[in-house]
């Protein structure tokens, strides 16, 4: 693991930052201006797509491709602190293809598209033709725990019929947005602890049946993308449209999760690191009873843990990409599960340090504090609550403590031997 | 920065883990009779020394050598993972001749002393033949701001005569202690802001005048080796015995600072890996209410949050490692504040929940819990309080946001772009 | 001070709760409905007013009250409870005449204003005829120093001219709102530190040059009653519109204070009590890993934090009433600007544990959770952020440790006594 | 439930205090010199108690007292102030004859002593004759659950005969300790969840067989007093020796639990009361950097957090003291488990904070900071662990919500409501 960049990836990043600050930074306003009238700011974004795909700043998440495939091959150690800088501007990683939930998705059509399903979803996903979202979680069930799905694909005839309720799904608010990946029970017959009993679809967007209920506000935020609601109502496809083998469901979002939560906390380091800086610059601009924030103690201590906390998040995370780059995801699981938690909490707690250095400005949407302590929030959920990552850590801790029982009895010194006689 | 270990590191992390396991770990409980009965632990060490030695498991801290002298000249990056491996066992840094502070005096004397002085001091150091402290700290003054000291270091004729009160002096009751390196004023005429007026002098610990008065308890605890208050009372060396240049005691104890620092973070990691064991081991075997501690999601919560904030810790002061071995100590400046205040921090929280799963018997003797803690609070204050060193590393983040002031300003979306017109 | 409630207290408190339960609680769903569908609930609000005012549940907040007003004649400990249970359901206060900012700004009228003023705003507004809002804090300044505010108050002949920006103004968007009373400088001659340099006038919401620039989203969410950014261009009132005399506005803000900081704690303990008994009731509905949430110890943790802290806070804000009622304003300084501490960070910490326990749900504006954690930290500015009143309790602290200084001289125990000669 | 004092209780406020200055606080520097010396201070102790006694200030804790017995005879909660003004100087309560375990025990024995143990036991206790240790505590076991206790009583013809080991037993190296109330197991033959397994028995000191096998530092101090190791070999007392009838000692020791928590509680505030004011005088003394500590706003957070905590706290700890004195022992147990955690969280908190203000001299023996930390942690374990009254005030609001459940359905919003159409 080698934490200085290589001279490829010092190079992207330099590329990547002049792009951001050249490309993407002067369009910030407009991108909001779009969103606040109501219109998905497609013409800017497709403006700088073009550009960004001309450059070769194109799928950059994705370590292996297709011969002809347009992209990078980062490993995602390369490619964390790539995801860092795009990470600064929320909107950003649309402009290089390297969105969620689409990246994750274009992992998974590698890994179990049919060539038929490549040639209809993955080719237009890697050029960026069309978006897509992942329909996984569920209203009224811990999602968590993916025994807790409940939305159904029965087999009928020669097609699949889906009936459910999803929500949270990330992206089907987007304007381009195709292709949705569903998760549910095929195997209602099996044990209800099985891990067989789920199965991948591949749902057109315009499916009859399937329907956008609502784009649900998070903390009251309309993500112009969309958290939505979506309701299936005898949603039917053909069977071909089945990802990978019935009942494989369960692993293959296994195996999605990994890099997409390096991408998320590589992110959220971005993130974190404009609230550092403009809680910086707020502190040297402001005063408060005759002294600049930035002379007061205390705010000095809230700059300096933050910088600390980012510090050590940057480094775990890393350490995780390159256990996967090495070891694999699996062997990543419970690093994976702590990037996760760590990231979550991290952006929250810099942010809000952030809005009280702002004051009520920190609140309003003319700073991107509240969007990001929103999304940070958000976070402690996404792919589990932080609660379930807890748990993992804590279980690979006493698994590993167990299986050296006895090995710091020496450490126990026996009360007659402190009695000093 | 690789954070694989080299083979080298790898070998000699085996070879030392294997031999705190079959020679230190099996000492430790005669270690606290001897210790519990009055007596430093002499044969014991010295024993273990000589085996360690003949390993070559020697100074293993120090990355310049002479020629002759013994040891491994590890970086210290290399030497990090092992200062963990030494730090598990409090007590078992003496023996593979790494100890504070004489591990700082040894790196000071190699970049300061004459020739004489080398023979006199340096070389028994290097063969563990003797041992040293460092008075720089003193009662009444807040001896993070060197400006604060005002022991006197006078010229006569041929002679220094020192004077003053000096306290908090680790390692002066150990029975081996030759040598103090002295901080004291020699240019009490200059500007009380100047950084020139200060020197450093060593003073054989028999000289007449210089007396132990007490070793003072740190929470309770008497250390063996001593955090004594020494006083000075015309204290009467050879000129010859100034070290370095008159005037610049200042920037010796500033060039000594940084390594010393990884060091006692490592040892922390290791300390607190060892807590964690402990309090993972406790909480498989006791049970409350029918069910093991282990059990219990507060319990498990406990455990993972140790296991997050060590993992992450122990990047950070790797990474300061890194850099000082590349960029030098002084471009290290802010990273070794940093590392210090995560370490210290990390181990009063750690060890507080182990002890909280012990129990009653987490205050106890029986087990190293109370000592952790108790030299974790210590380490709060050790070379500067937590406060200074926040202090450092906030200043250091406001003056880059100065630099870059404005390259934020594309984030601020003008409330007009926001009324969705 | 009686914390056990008087029989008065007892009985206007079954008679509260009863009106919350049959009437209130009932209409809550239909008054989202109405904001939602961007329509103020003006029918339902009204409808509610006049049962309220019919049973004299009405004006409770207010001690003083004019022969023919209504109202209870309530002292603010007695108000205390009722308030808390208002706060259930964060529009009730409305429905008794009991809202924010309105409260103050009658106690504010009772205080300073004329005949012809009391009969022209104090009275519609006793009856709860029309709505008020407070003009007083800016943007780009800190508003927690009053010497900050730069809105102009100019005499121009019979006539004041107000010129300036106000912003966070609650309640201007509300349909009934006529009167905003505006702090502004009107002793420009005068030295920047003086208390005499601002004075309050009384502005009709229509007179022409004042408008509503918009209505501010806080953390998204945009308050139907409105946190406003208002514009006044050459505002233009009679001299018979200031609000005591000229040069005295600071005092009076100082004066409006603390009831209304009273009012909004024990709200948000109202509040804190919801949030807490909602996340009981989904943790006992809830299940993962195969047992209900409310069995995991971790979420155990949080319920019982949450009580010890609710309780805590609810004794410290009444002993603040108590002190109020009791001593005066003005003696309760201190005790205010702890409260306000108190309260506005047990808000956010409860209802993020809350929000944790129901997972993605907590988000949506399905529960008001993400209502009550915006509006909690929302009050971590409102009426000054909390560093200013952290400066304040410190301030007093160290002011009366001064005052006493040398009695603790006999803890510190002199080391030769601690040698054990 | 009257916070302000009676007539009664402020007089002897009064008394108390001026007993403190003119008494107790010049003999502090004495007490440390003969407890350094390895004496007990009994001549200066039993001075201070003939004083305290011909004042009356004696047996303040105990609310109700036989006609001839001494003692004020004031409710917990006209005791809880006073008991605040004793806790400020840590060994000050045996000089009014209210220190812990005896409070308690002689409680127990008013309880539950027939007229003969009230003439051997209780008569001396109340005259401050004797002391006495309360031995229920057992190693490898969380005593915090009294089925976990060992230690056998068998019966033996006309004696009992008591065997096991017992640790954590306060006070028992008092040279005046002359009984040991000890709980243990006679009714092995009953189901292990019976909570009539148990009995007391009163335990002269001086009984063949019963040994103390250390007084068990407790990081690393040594109470004067003890917190002993006690070893039971064969002990044997005749069976009038039971306290109360046999198998009831479980209900018994929970009686005797509510009043001596409220003396703890209200200690820990007055401890608290002094670190917070040694940490504003060491404030307002001490440079860092050209200016007071008290003048940097993080040490002003510190200063403020602690002063709302402490207010808090005191609150918390009198309303469970007035619910005990109306409702009874019973009814407050919730309470009693809700100060425990308080107050003892707050003691080491806040202590924590004021030995950083001291910087390293706030680790020795010097100041009383080091005594009251460590005695603040201890009280995490005493009368059991934080986490199991966490787990009572949890359980405790959790079966209050499923009481109510239902209540709060009007607050949650259907999606449809909010779709705004």
């Amino acid at each position: 693991m080698d934490f200085d960049d290589s001279d490829k990836v010092a190079r992207l990043r330099a590329q990547l930052s002049d792009f951001m600050r050249f490309h993407v930074e002067p369009a910030n306003v407009a991108w909001h201006r779009d969103v606040a009238a109501g219109r998905y700011p497609s013409a800017l974004i497709e403006r700088l797509k073009s550009r960004a795909f001309s450059e070769d700043l194109w799928n950059l998440f994705l370590p292996s491709l297709g011969d002809d495939d347009p992209g990078q091959r980062l490993s995602n150690l390369e490619y964390a602190p790539l995801a860092e800088i795009m990470g600064r501007i929320h909107w950003a990683s649309e402009v290089f293809n390297c969105s969620a939930p689409d990246t994750g998705n274009m992992e998974l059509l590698q890994l179990a598209a049919t060539p038929e399903q490549r040639r209809q979803w993955l080719e237009p996903l890697l050029i960026g033709e069309i978006r897509s979202c992942f329909a996984m979680s569920e209203p009224d069930a811990a999602s968590s725990d993916a025994r807790n799905i409940r939305t159904t694909i029965a087999r009928d005839g020669d097609d699949y019929v889906v009936n459910g309720r999803k929500w949270f799904i990330t992206g089907a608010a987007h304007p381009n947005c195709k292709l949705a990946i569903v998760m549910g029970v095929t195997g209602d017959h099996l044990d209800p602890n099985s891990t067989e009993r789920h199965s991948m679809l591949l749902v057109p967007m315009d499916t009859p049946g399937l329907s956008i209920v609502r784009n649900i506000p998070v903390m009251h935020y309309h993500s112009p993308e969309g958290h939505c609601e979506l309701l299936f109502r005898d949603v039917r496809v053909p069977v071909t449209a089945l990802l990978g083998e019935q009942g494989k469901g369960f692993r293959l979002a296994q195996d999605r999760l990994g890099p997409g939560r390096v991408h998320h906390c590589m992110r959220t380091i971005g993130q974190c690191e404009v609230a550092l800086e403009l809680m910086c610059e707020r502190a040297l601009e402001r005063k408060a009873f005759g002294r600049h924030l930035a002379d007061y103690a205390n705010i000095q201590d809230w700059i300096a843990e933050s910088r600390l906390e980012i510090d050590q998040a940057r480094l775990l995370v890393m350490k995780a990409a390159h256990r996967m780059d090495r070891e694999g995801n699996a062997a990543a699981r419970v690093d994976v599960s702590a990037i996760k938690l760590v990231a979550a909490r991290l952006q929250t707690r810099i942010v809000d340090r952030a809005m009280q250095v702002f004051g009520a400005m920190g609140l309003t949407p003319d700073t991107p504090l509240s969007y990001l302590w929103t999304w940070g929030r958000a976070m402690r959920f996404l792919d589990g609550p932080d609660e379930v990552h807890l748990r993992v850590v804590a279980r690979a801790e006493l698994a590993s403590a167990k299986a050296q029982a006895g090995r710091n009895a020496h450490h126990f010194v026996p009360p007659d031997a402190l009695l000093g006689g």
